[in-house]
C-alpha cells in the first residue's frame, strides 16, 4: 500500500498551520491596525489580507469544489495595486469573506480523497495536463500554502501599536 | 499503485522553486546591497540569507543525509538577532555555505525513495514518532520550504539600489 494518505495529511497539516498563523495575525488587528503598512509604502496589512482572500477564494473552482464566493474582491486585491481604489471592502467585510473562504476550502479539502488531489486543477486543459501531470490539485496546494506564508512573513513586519 | 512518487515529487518541486527564487534574489546582490535592512530597524539581508543557510544545513542530519557542514553559522544567524555580534560571516562565506549546503540537500533529496520521506526526522525519538508518524522527513519538507517562502516575502521589501 501506498502512503497517499500520509502525504495528503501532512500537507492539509502544512496549510492548517499556516491558516492559524494568518487567523491569529490578522484576526487580532484593531481597524487603524489593519490600516498600517507592513513596511513604509509598502501594502498596508488590509491589502494582504485581502489579497490572500481573493486568491483563496480563487481555489474553490480551481480544485474543483465550487464557484468562487467572492470574485469582486479581485479589483480590489489581485488586479490594482494598495491605494489605487477607494471603494475597497472593509475590514469587516475582508475578516467575514477570509472566515467563510476559509472554512469552504477546508471543508472541501476534507472531502477529497488522496486520487483526487492528483486530478487536474481547472486552469489547465486536458491536453496540457496528459503532457504535464504535475498541474494537479495538490500542487495547488501546495504552491497557496507557500504563498501564504510569503505574505504572512510580510504581515508580520507591521509595526505594532502601543497598547496598555 | 499508489500516487507516492506524485506526491513527493511536487513537493520537490515546490522546494526547488523556492530555492531558484532565493539564488536569483540574494546572488544579485553587491556587498552593499546585502546590507541593507529589509525595513527600517529590521533583520539585513545577509542575516536573513544566513539564517536560510543555517536553518537548511540542519536539514541535513535532520533528514539522515550526513553531518552539518556549517554548525558554525547557527550563533551567527540562529540563535542571535541580527546585529548582536561583529563576528559574523562575510557575505562571501554565506554565498558559499548557500551554494554547498542546497546542493548537497538537492543530492540527498533525489536519492531518497518515497518511502523514506515517511521515515522519523532524526530530532524525534522512536517512541514519539510510534505517537505522530507525521513527525516525519516529508513534514520537515514541507515546513522548511515554507519557512523560506516566508524570509523571500520579508528580503523582496528591502529598497533597491539605484543601479545604472
Amino acid at each position: 500500500m501506498g502512503n497517499d494518505k500520509c502525504y495528503v495529511a501532512l500537507a492539509l497539516k502544512a496549510w492548517k498551520t499556516q491558516i492559524d498563523r494568518a487567523d491569529k495575525l490578522f484576526g487580532a488587528l484593531s481597524s487603524e491596525e489593519v490600516l498600517q503598512e507592513i513596511s513604509p509604502r509598502r501594502n498596508r496589512l488590509l491589502y494582504l489580507w485581502g489579497h490572500l482572500t481573493a486568491v483563496h477564494d480563487a481555489m474553490l473552482p480551481l480544485l474543483g469544489l465550487r464557484e468562487r464566493l467572492h470574485p469582486e474582491f479581485d479589483v480590489a486585491f489581485i488586479s490594482n495595486p494598495d491605494r489605487s481604489r477607494s471603494d475597497i471592502p472593509s475590514h469587516e467585510q475582508v475578516r467575514g469573506a477570509w472566515g467563510v473562504v476559509n472554512a469552504e476550502l477546508w471543508n472541501g479539502f476534507e472531502k477529497m480523497s488522496p486520487n483526487e488531489w492528483t486530478l487536474r486543477h481547472s486552469a489547465v486543459s486536458e491536453e496540457d495536463f496528459a503532457k504535464d501531470p504535475s498541474r494537479n490539485r495538490f500542487a495547488v496546494l501546495l504552491s497557496r500554502t507557500n504563498h501564504l506564508s510569503y505574505h504572512l512573513g510580510q504581515a508580520v513586519l507591521a509595526p505594532k501599536s502601543e497598547r496598555a
